[in-house]
Formats: structure tokens, sequence, C-alpha cells
């Protein structure tokens, strides 16, 4: 069985009702919750928001060893304009902006926000992925 | 257009070569590559393996400011032998182990291991959730 595969995201957060906000306001909708977690069912995968001193339990070290940024998420869009507008709408629930929307080097279109504990997500164009209506991607057999 | 999607999963490694040869031991081949990236096509997703450095400026921020361990992946497998059987595979790959596997309090069966840039991967077996040959998950629509 193939272990080349992401059946789950977990965001360690300090507050959950806090993320949970925020995610909500970004115009997410939970699945499943309890006090110390709540999950969103996405394209495939799930995402979780758990407190942080308990996914730092989970793993067997401290919440201190716990950073953010070094993984970043990305949504992709079918066009320029709907990247533009989901950056907005997660502006407007209250992300930290680190790089509006702008091309890019590599012939895409993307920006960059980070949620209330400063997990990175990339919000992007790419003209040479096919994007689902749920978000999922193919890379395509060629490169252009 | 909904922004409930995780199109993308981008690792911030120091070194692409022996990350790659880390993903590739465990299993992993890679769809598309550069120099500085390499493309792992997944369960409607694609994870990257991108140069630390590279992934910071994109981000406008510093090197030092991405941390790992915040944000977790996990992979599901449909049985705890499974699971047993793709930890051991990671750690021949030369995985860091911060959690050798066992039953969890919520019913399952999980361990925790942590890549060469200390990027954490739970796998895990959940006997609530359907988890697809590819690794897709879907939330049942109620709980035990």
């Amino acid at each position: 069985m193939s272990a080349q595969r992401v059946s789950l995201v977990t965001l360690g957060v300090a507050e959950v009702p806090r993320s949970r906000a925020f995610y909500e306001a970004w115009g997410w909708r939970v699945r499943q919750e309890n006090d110390d977690i709540v999950f969103f069912q996405c394209n495939g995968l799930v995402l979780a928001l758990f407190r942080a001193d308990l996914l730092a339990d989970d793993q067997w070290r401290t919440r201190e060893q716990l950073g953010v940024g070094g993984m970043t998420l990305a949504q992709n869009y079918p066009s320029v304009e709907d990247v533009d507008e989901r950056y907005r709408a997660a502006v407007s629930a209250g992300a930290t902006v680190l790089k509006p929307p702008e091309a890019t080097n590599w012939g895409g279109y993307s920006g960059y926000v980070a949620d209330p504990d400063g997990h990175v997500w990339e919000i992007a164009h790419n003209p040479y992925w096919d994007v689902s209506d749920d978000g999922s991607v193919v890379i395509p057999d060629s490169l252009p």
C-alpha cells in the first residue's frame, strides 16, 4: 500500500474557538468537533484544528518544539480573479498578510497569508495544473 | 468557490536531494522536478519539497522564521498491520522516531516520525473513517 498520501493535516492551535472562528469567517464549515479538536472535510483529505499542547503531548514533544511556517498549505484556484477574491476573503476573516497576490516568476499568480497561529496559506493560480471544483489538483504529463 | 481546500502542501527543506532521497526510500516517486523543488502527486493534492530559503523568500520572511512541527501531516491506513508495516518502512528510510505506533485513547492506532528536516508525519489507523486505496479519507455522517 503506497506511502505517497496525505490523509489528514493537523494544525496545532493555541485556542480552538479562536481558530475555528477564523476558518468559519473564511467560509469553512466544521464537520465534526469536540472541545479540543474540530475537523473539516476537504478534497479527499481532512484538516483538523487541534490544541497545540495536546498535539505536542501526542508526539511526545514539548509545546516549545512546535514551530510554524516551515510547512505551507496552498489553495489553488482556476483564475487570477478567484485568487484575488479568496485572498480578500481571508484578509476579511482576520488573516495576517505575508505577501499580497502578484504574478510569480514561474508564470503563476499567488499570495501568502497566515492564520491566527501563524500557519501559512498560499492562495494561488497555476496555469499549468488542472484544478477541480473541490480544489483537487493533478500534475500534467509534461511541463510547459 | 469554496476556500475549504488543500491543493498543495510544501515542505521547506535544507537540501532537496537529501529530502528527496528520504521520500524515495520511503516509497514515494517524483512526478516533476528541478534543482530547487520536487513534486509528488498524492490523493487529489500535491506534496512539494522546496528549498527552505526560497520558500522563506517567497513568503517575504527570513529562513529563521520557518519552524517545523506545529503542523502535522498524517497518512491513514485501513488496518493496524498496515500502520506497523508503513511505520517500519519510514524508519528504514531514515525517519526519526517520535513515538512508535500504539493504541490511542480515541480508539485508533498511531505513531509519529519526523523527516530529515523535522517535518512530522503521523501514521495512523482510524476505525471510524473510511480510507480509499490512495489514502483519501471521508468523515462519516455520525460519530461512534
